[in-house]
């Protein structure tokens, strides 16, 4: 026999709430300040009145008031919640019968019909006194006092009208029987800070940041070059690996497999004599050193970012304490990073299929606990699609339940599927395609997928025209123009973007060989020094796009991303605006890095907030220009030597 | 602290299964024959070889062995499993790394790179040895013997050779670690008859089946029309109740609210003094006719279905003897069925909120028994929109349980969300909105949305252009075309379709007043003798559709639908093929039914299974001719008075 339910009476169902990932099995992301907008599908059996509720739990566990959920018509409801508490949130929907709003929308009718209400008068009597009888106080009185008026003497138009009192109604409302209420699944929300969803991201090697050409820079010298990050607008100051480099195997200049005795190795080759992921390469300076460059970073607006990558060099003294830890061969020997038949013979990957994995986990959430301790709250974290997945999911969680400020980029260049995933297990942010995306239909298609539910509930792209790892082959034949367009899309296609500095400031293009995406005499096997001064810096220009950034707020968000259209293969345009369309942005690039294109661009209008026929003027925020606008479609010449792009503030 | 999992290296993941109803909360629906398509996303971290596997359970609880699932590229796997046994499948897709997989791998490429493999032919040893000690027999005795080889001293190449076998591989495969498989919930599936989704309905009133004008008709009058219904290639024959009647309230003619005496009721207000909803209203026969008629229909290939209305007459059994399942007023009266500010008094509806519900909820169930005992194994369900939700998922669930065979429509008309809901909860069928759909997109727009996932998962419409409750206004003004264009898309748009007759194909259709859609003299209430030797019946029309469907399968699911391009507004194309593509039907409809119109039809040649710019054949399966066609574009006219459609056979 199928078992009878426990209660079988439970009439309302609640059903397609959003917004949920993977049916509550991982939470949704969003930042302070946020308001939630929860939707479900809530409804009965027959024509009863069904009354549907949002509930919410801060993170603390403590329960808000019950939110009364607003129909949207074909039993659709809605709500919103507002998010002020940093950490992880939990909502359900519940939605019940309620008798007596049922009971008081019909007895309008039968009263409005000139029936006899006689019998419909002690019904309501009888739901009001079951309701006094739940609870106590005032209300119970009130309520008492309520039903004997429905009872009592006065005329039925009279008795009708208290029934149909507005206060009785809230009253109901308040102690209404809930027992046989329909509730989903308690489904999770985590809220970050802001900077979560709006952060501008400047990555430099510190062994680079000397002043002096030939001198090994410190990180005394990162400090000194705060006032140039910051006087950018960057608000994230990225530091590869900053700990001691292996000797064994160490890598030469452009990735030779013998380095000569003056070079400094490859930051990511973790550990030596001197220590490992919780200490400071000597060359670099001190713990100290990081503490002051936290502090003086923050004072002028910028927080730093290290590189947590979890492999180590054959020096590192885990190797040595902890063989266990890693994957080791018949002879005893630890095998080193392989991708055969390749071997990287300067790296150990760690083994997350170790019986000692629980140690193994637990130092390894030590070491994001460490920096954490010297004022680190962001962290890059180095291809974690090679790491467990239940690790992060695990440590990433842990993390954030103390400190709920905290966050991580994943730097994972991997499959979708695989980058969604450790978003979903609680990155903040994520590495994207977009520096490989460079044509008109390509980005379009990429930034839809990305800026749109279901992807953008869980996945925060930071879109980075060039890595230390990538200098992608359109900034190698595209020159300065290249360089500046490609930064333009990145500032105003995400709220969150980066670039590898100075080299791309710089227009640093030129690669190891014909067809490589590694830069000639890359940072990461040997100092460089930058001239910041010079003449074709790009540098203007990003600090003109930061400052747009920082003073539009529909720059801030990659929500109500539209793209419009244009013609021809080469101009792109597209808006952002802010949901209550006080601000709205207007960009227009050309892709095309060699030649100028003109142009028509049609305008979706509504999507800018402005009406079909009407005039309105579009201002360059790049240059100053204003013009005259009329109608979705106008005219756009853009040459790359001359402007990148048009970024214009829409004024109606 | 957060806790650690109890087991941290299933490196696997497994997400996005389908298919999939609300995270597996209700089964998807599928056939007997049908090859269920599961698809789902896997993979792991970092670049190990992943197995992913599809599990099975069959009703009975019999795991089938585990179905490799195959890449598709984009970490999405598949896998199809045959559905060959009624009732409730369970699947499940897991998903692991795989050590000797990615060992035998890796082994090729460091063999193919000239690489010593000392250390790894012992490593690829230690996993067969390992596997050798988790099994037995044969098998253990095999992979011990594989070991040695490997580890033997026959040369590097020999010994790779032997861990690279094939047979190996299969081995290894068979009695792999799974203790740290990912594992998707276990997704539930049912399966019922063919005739779930394939089936052609014919109403008829037993009342007006005498061949006598006058006289009652009777289940035996049922049983000599059975050779007519089976005839025209109905088979599902469909009869509203055929209960004792009440006489408290009995509505007269054309829903006056008297009675004469003479006047026989309203079959859907349920229970007299002979009994209720398990007697068999005297004037209509006994319990052996209904015995008779199901034997007879059987013989015919015509099931019987009958009515299930749970609601009652003032003067039914259990409204004396169980008024506590009713809602009754302060003064002890059951409330009549009401729709503020009318009232229904010939009818009470059940009190699902009643403290007795578990009895109300046992003795509902066991209408449906009792029939089944009676040998009928379909049921259209009346208004069960107005019934709990939690009653229908029971109940379907307790008499599918030893009835895997036993079908359930719907009579639903009502939110859309609702109806999807009772699908959910089990039932087979529904009731659409076909009979409202009349203009061309909005026939399109609805039937894409019932014919494809998610809804087509768990929904299966049952279209019908006229009902005893409905004669839409299309077919009131559109005269007997309007009849025979609304059956062939009925026939040809829906696997399974129905029609109240003799009322459709006699072209019933004079409304009550204007603007109503109930029929004047409508048979709810009256006796009606209908002439079905008629000249202008349309039963020639019906019997060729019908008989169309049954020679042809790409007509008998409602899969593969796909709606062609048409110029104008009044002619709908659409086109249905079988999986295989053996068998094509491509219907062209003028919509109107007052003036011919002629126009080109785009056709999607590859959902044709046609090559651009093939020449092909199409045969009128209606009136037998044949025209040759060339590419996509060709021309039609359409007459409503010559023939309402083509139906189309594609002949490559």
């Amino acid at each position: 026999m199928t078992p009878l339910p426990a209660e079988g009476r439970v009439r309302a169902v609640v059903e397609g709430v959003s917004p949920v990932v993977d049916g509550g099995r991982f939470p949704v992301k969003r930042v302070i300040g946020d308001r939630l907008v929860v939707e479900a599908d809530a409804f009965a059996d027959g024509h009863d009145v069904v009354v549907v509720e949002l509930l919410h739990a801060a993170p603390d566990g403590r329960e808000s008031d019950r939110i009364p959920m607003e129909p949207l018509g074909n039993d659709r409801w809605r709500a919103e919640l507002p998010l002020d508490t940093l950490g992880r949130h939990a909502f359900a929907v519940t939605a019940r019968v309620d008798p007596f709003a049922t009971w008081r929308r019909d007895l309008a009718k039968w009263r409005d019909a000139g029936q006899d209400l006689t019998q419909e008068l002690i019904v309501g009597a009888n739901l009001v006194e079951a309701a006094a009888a739940r609870t106590a106080g005032a209300d119970a009185r009130a309520l008492s006092a309520a039903a004997a008026r429905l009872r009592g003497t006065g005329s039925q138009a009279a008795r009708a009208r208290a029934g149909l009192d507005e206060r009785l109604a809230r009253r109901m409302h308040r102690n209404a029987d809930r027992s046989r209420e329909a509730r989903s699944p308690d489904y999770p929300v985590f809220v970050d800070p802001v900077h979560a969803r709006f952060s501008t991201w400047y990555e430099l090697f510190p062994r680079s940041a000397s002043p002096k050409p030939g001198r090994h820079g410190t990180l005394r010298d990162v400090i000194r070059r705060l006032d140039y990050v910051a006087g950018l607008g960057f608000d994230v100051l990225y530091l590869p690996p900053i700990h001691p480099i292996g000797h064994t195997h160490r890598k030469g200049p452009n990735n030779r497999t013998t380095a000569s005795p003056g070079d400094p190795g490859v930051p990511w080759a973790i550990g030596a004599a001197e220590g490992g992921h919780t200490a400071v390469h000597p060359e670099l300076g001190t713990l100290a050193d990081v503490d002051a460059l936290v502090t003086a970073a923050a004072r002028t607006g910028v927080r730093v970012a290290l590189d947590i990558a979890f492999q180590v060099s054959p020096d590192h003294p885990w190797a040595r304490e902890h063989p266990e830890w890693f994957r080791r061969l018949p002879d005893g020997t630890i095998r080193y990073a392989e991708n055969p038949p390749k071997k990287y013979e300067d790296i150990y990957p760690f083994d997350f299929d170790t019986p000692a994995w629980q140690e193994l986990w637990t130092e390894l959430l030590g070491v994001f606990r460490f920096w954490m301790s010297h004022g680190v709250r962001i962290f890059r974290v180095d291809n974690p699609h090679t790491k467990a997945f239940p690790f992060w999911e695990w440590a990433i969680a842990e993390l954030k339940r103390a400190d709920p400020d905290v966050l991580f980029l994943s730097e994972a260049f991997t499959r979708p599927k695989v980058m969604y995933r450790l978003a979903k297990l609680g990155f903040s942010q994520s590495y994207t395609y977009y520096t490989w995306r460079t044509g008109k239909q390509e980005l379009i298609d990429y930034f839809e997928e990305i800026t749109r539910p279901p992807v953008s509930d869980i996945f925060r792209p930071n879109v980075w025209p060039n890595t230390p790892d990538i200098l992608h082959e359109s900034l190698q034949h595209g020159g300065r123009p290249a360089f500046a367009l490609r930064v333009v899309l990145a500032a105003t296609l995400a709220a969150s973007y980066g670039i590898y500095g100075p080299a791309y400031e710089l227009a640093e293009r030129v690669p190891r060989e014909p067809g490589s995406e590694e830069y000639l005499d890359s940072e990461k096997y040997q100092i460089r020094h930058w001239d910041l001064e010079r003449e074709d810096s790009l540098a203007p220009l990003i600090g003109r796009l930061n400052a747009i950034r920082r003073s539009h707020p529909a720059l801030q968000t990659n929500e109500r991303l539209v793209f419009h259209e244009t013609s021809g293969d080469h101009l792109l345009a597209y808006s952002k605006r802010t949901a209550d369309g006080s601000d709205v942005v207007l960009t227009i690039v050309n892709l095309d890095p060699h030649h100028a294109h003109a142009g028509s661009v049609v305008l979706d209008l509504p999507a800018l907030g402005l009406e079909s026929g009407s005039t309105y003027e579009v201002h360059d925020l790049l240059d100053g220009a204003t013009y005259r606008w009329w109608g979705a479609t106008n005219y756009v010449e853009l040459a790359p030597q001359v402007r990148p792009a048009h970024v214009f503030e829409v004024r109606r």
